[in-house]
């Protein structure tokens, strides 16, 4: 199991990232360019097929094994007011996923996905990111980590997610650090504020920003100062699916933004990662932009637990179907044009 | 069987369309309003069960029969040389769907879809359109009628394709007829022709839309003077769903052609309809914004064969597998915000 508990770890895995395996994905390429289509006419499913050969490494990637696997986290900047629900709900949510009773469950049972759920410390909050460091480096590297244990080499797919009151004010704050701007580029509705609350998360933004800003420029300390429990899973995850090769499909704006801070260390980290879907969270349209990551899906979900992630999953299995059942011109018969 | 063999028959069925049931779409409305996720944060997904509940009568839709019904033909406008592929494509492909070899094979079955194959006289080519009309009367009430036999009550959802070399002539033809500008506005690469090819398409449905657009004023008589077999068929099968309360899941820029003249004649024709995915080829985006249409995927295909449609269909049963597998906020135990 790869490190990432210390600062250190964290950039040894950084910059250590596999590249994809070039000869799979050439032996998919040549493939496709013989399926009964005109060629390039399948569009993006084409570059789905592609993607996924060169990091499954084999010409005819498969999607047997695909996993959800959301983090749960609680924020002590919740107790500003910035969501439009309860801290406890975190819990309550969690409680629902086991249950199978959450919009996930749905939509990665149909997708023919495997969900896990690591809740992280619910009742140990993170601490307040407009007043004080969200984690101290242990406990960062214990969400690094906890992130890592979600991943398993041979999995097919890996759709990280994220449960977790007031977390789109902390990715908004990540998010910033990371790429630039203000509390006010990044901060949306999120679960659906307005009015005080609206204010208040931006100015909860705005002042972690200045209290963090200068000091978290490296991926570690940008994840420990104005992260959360969960995006330092996320990231965990997202770095130990590149070490075992495993694709990933990203979720929304939240499931998105751990890899702001790791992009500015590490601009190859996303070459694995398949934007899935496009939320109806502003900041994350500018946040994709800043990755150069194009969504396969905008159906303006905003709701993260992996639910836009899950549902393009079904968009790459048809990619796959496609690239490993269609015949080739020769096998049917068919003029090639 | 509803009858659209003769133009008074389609004028009747097209001023007789009944509208969905406001009653299954209301509880649809209000159960979406009780589900474990805060308003509105499915986006898309609650659009899309809402439509389903109302088409199929039921607060809870449902996707256990699919149906992908494509329809072929052969157009005379081929032998002006408008196609990057030769006529005898279209029989060699309806073979390869009985076989199983085709990318709609592939992309019905990821989505869980039956599929119907209906070939439609390949060895008689309609007429050539820049020339004469494509059809007589009996061949074009022929062909609407195979359309309405491919759609059976009981279908939760027809998702309508077609495969006919020349056919993005014809449709460009059909839609220009209909929704007015010229042969440029219209045609596009299709299966990817350009240069000399380019120019003999565009020439073509000039010559078509002098010759023809002054009578192509029903729908009835733009699908006889301007269509193809397989697109009258295609407006049969529609119109057909319709009255039998099947939704519709629509494909690229030829499967969405022959709405455009019944929505001249008929415009509440594309309510039960739902836009798949916008096709690569640039006449869909102007076709879909004529009819009002918003696509729910965008992926660059450009195939046909309702392989866009039957992509989009996944996205459908998402929304499904949520609304109808989704605890309550009292069911879970989770506070409502």
């Amino acid at each position: 199991m790869i490190r990432l508990d210390t600062p250190a770890a964290l950039d040894v895995a950084l910059r250590t990232l596999p590249a994809a395996d070039t000869g799979a994905r050439a032996a998919a390429a040549a493939r496709q360019a013989e399926l009964t289509k005109p060629r390039g006419s399948l569009g993006r499913l084409e570059e789905i097929a592609l993607f996924m050969a060169g990091w499954q490494g084999r010409a005819i990637p498969k999607l047997e094994r695909g996993r959800v696997a959301i983090f749960a986290g609680n924020h002590g900047v919740a107790a500003r007011g910035v969501s439009a629900f309860p801290p406890e709900v975190t819990a309550q949510m969690v409680a629902n996923f086991a249950a199978g009773g959450a919009a996930i469950n749905a939509l990665a049972g149909a997708a023919g996905l495997e969900l896990t759920v690591t809740a992280l410390e619910l009742d140990r909050p993170t601490g307040d990111i407009a007043e004080t460091e969200a984690m101290s480096e242990a406990e960062c590297g214990e969400a690094l980590m906890a992130g890592v244990a979600a991943v398993e080499p041979g999995l097919d797919l890996l759709v990280p997610g994220e449960m977790g009151i007031a977390n789109s004010t902390v990715a908004a704050a990540l998010c910033a650090a990371a790429l630039g701007g203000d509390a006010a580029d990044w901060v949306g509705p999120g679960s659906g504020v307005s009015g005080a609350a609206a204010t208040a998360k931006r100015d909860a933004v705005a002042r972690a920003l200045t209290r963090h800003r200068a000091r978290a420029n490296t991926p570690f300390e940008a994840l420990r100062r104005l992260g959360g429990r969960e995006l330092a899973a996320m990231a965990g995850a997202v770095i130990a699916a590149r070490h075992a090769r495993v694709p990933v499909l990203l979720d929304g704006f939240i499931a998105t933004a751990p890899l702001a801070p790791l992009a500015v260390a590490a601009p190859t980290i996303t070459d694995h990662c398949l934007a899935g879907h496009r939320s109806a969270e502003p900041g994350h349209a500018r946040l994709l932009a800043g990755l150069g990551l194009t969504p396969l899906l905008a159906l303006d979900l905003r709701l993260g637990e992996a639910s836009g992630g899950a549902v393009a999953a079904a968009v790459v299995r048809a990619a796959l179907a496609a690239h490993e059942r269609m015949a080739t011109f020769a096998d049917a018969g068919v003029s090639a044009g």
